[in-house]
């Protein structure tokens, strides 16, 4: 297996994102190749104010790159100069360099030139000044998924941002599980992980009631069969800390908050977010620009040092990193 | 204010409920009078087993309590004796003592004669086998509700154990939501808490959604002119979390899992649970009878030192305690 090369953009300018990413850079070389998506100038500010002893070396185009230790390669488009923006602050500049570099990074992916993209931390704000936020890859119900990683807490989501009572009424059906069941079975042995161990949340409480024996267990009941090994449905509240525990490669959950809840209730600091169902690996950190800290070298780079490791071995096969 | 008296009645004689009380009294006496309720006999075996020094004493009546250091006192109608049931087994005729020490406790309560009482593990099959399963205080929607106390976070249920779509559609209503925020307050109060800050979940992701618009704001919006400090609706997934970190003095949630799943993925070991409306102050363990370890000795007594120090807490007026 060739060596997999991550694209990692930068993120906003303006805020943290340039800092956290040369600082998880720092704390350990990745088992990838990377090259950085964004302002090689802005790269260089970072460089500097962390005293990293990187070389920065800005490329045109991405087989430019030549992955040599100690440099940070920047595919940069050369359309943002530093007199067009303000630190923390957000700005219509920012959002439509951020919104050309993500669409750089995610058309390499998509092409094969790149096996994973990672999202530094972009200003919504921003992205709005530029008509750009269709630039995110974000989550369509039905057809791509939210995926969080937590150390060994890690949780698909059925739905996203819709209501509730939208869950109960239309989404908890048969056939949008099963197909769920199957992307996140193939997706975790094209990871790397011969036999995933799927759990299956319940809806109600204690994973009894309708939903659970008209919709649920028919879909594992067909996955099953074709050898997926889903288990459950699981009552919801003990299966997300059975999860931490080591039982499971990961859980299936319904709703936003039934997932949500457990991952920020636990409080492990490593997150990073993963849209399932992309053509290609897509991660993204879980915390923001945050302007009120950034460009003082003080922004934790926990999260951006959890997506590189695992977005590495991920598209190297290895599974989910061991220790985060 | 008078020395409050908890009843703590031991629970399945056959599990682990006699041993968790014991070793809970002996790791610190309570800032309460305590009578335990149960079989003297069975008390007297577990405090052997333990090697506690403790003297036991059986009482016919509540009255003929003196509280004297190193003795447990023990309101025993005399019904069980020891070749009754075999240890580490379900039995109705457990299950038929446990249903009248419970009964005894909380009638007890209910004329005042103990300001709290607290529930060890019982053996839901042993109390069916005696018929007497209804002789748990249990939780009636829209009446009383479960309460868990997990150190620092704090939750009340809305709602139970009835099906997610029930919630939604019947139960997260502007007059349920404004009773169970009174009640709260109230009891805080009561509790020794002078302003509580009552936090709010939202019902939909980021708390944005119908139900907040219509009945939770309209709800906290009369309970605020009532002068209750009620705050939110807080997006579900962080709710928790800020309650953990100390942000407010408990969370309402609209669903069972909303807070259990808060509240075992947090994961501390400390959990105990009130129900909330009774009009005594009524708690539980969060475990079961555990016959697969009982009578060995070593059975874990945190949860049950927690419940015996909040009630004792509460019953004093002391709000909750501060380290568990």
């Amino acid at each position: 297996m060739a060596t997999p090369t991550i694209g990692i953009v930068i993120g906003d300018p303006a805020g943290i994102g340039p800092e956290v990413v040369v600082k998880a850079l720092l704390q350990q070389k990745p088992e990838a190749n990377v090259v950085l998506v964004g302002s090689s100038e802005v790269v260089k500010m970072a460089v500097d104010l962390l005293k990293a002893p990187f070389e920065v070396r800005p490329i045109k185009n991405l087989d430019e790159a030549r992955f040599t230790e100690g440099v940070l390669e920047v595919w940069d488009p050369q359309t943002l100069s530093r007199q067009d923006f303000e630190l923390a602050k957000v700005s219509a500049a920012c959002g439509k360099a951020v919104a050309l570099w993500l669409d750089m990074a995610n058309k390499a992916a998509e092409e094969g030139r790149l096996q994973a993209t990672i999202m530094g931390p972009v200003n919504t704000e921003s992205l709005k000044m530029a008509n750009a936020l269709e630039q995110i890859v974000s989550v369509e119900t039905g057809k791509t998924y939210l995926f969080l990683i937590t150390g060994p807490l890690r949780v698909v989501h059925l739905t996203d941002h819709i209501p509730l009572k939208q869950v109960v009424l239309n989404e908890v059906k048969k056939d949008k599980i099963l197909k769920l069941i199957r992307l996140v079975d193939q997706s975790l042995k094209q990871w790397g992980i011969a036999n995933p161990r799927i759990a299956m949340a319940g809806l109600n409480p204690h994973a009894y009631g309708e939903e659970e024996e008209q919709e649920i267990k028919p879909a594992m009941a067909v996955a099953e069969k074709e050898g997926i090994n889903v288990i459950g449905p699981v009552p919801p509240d003990s299966v997300f800390r059975q999860c931490i525990d080591g039982q499971y490669d990961l859980v299936i959950a319904h709703y936003h908050d039934q997932g949500h809840i457990a991952v920020k209730s636990w409080g492990f600091s490593g997150n990073c977010a993963l849209i399932l169902g992309t053509p290609f690996l897509h991660l993204s950190v879980a915390h923001g620009t945050a302007f009120d800290i950034a460009w003082q070298g003080k922004a934790d780079h926990t999260m951006m040092f959890s997506a590189i490791r695992t977005a590495a071995s991920l598209a190297n096969g290895n599974g989910f990193p061991k220790e985060l």
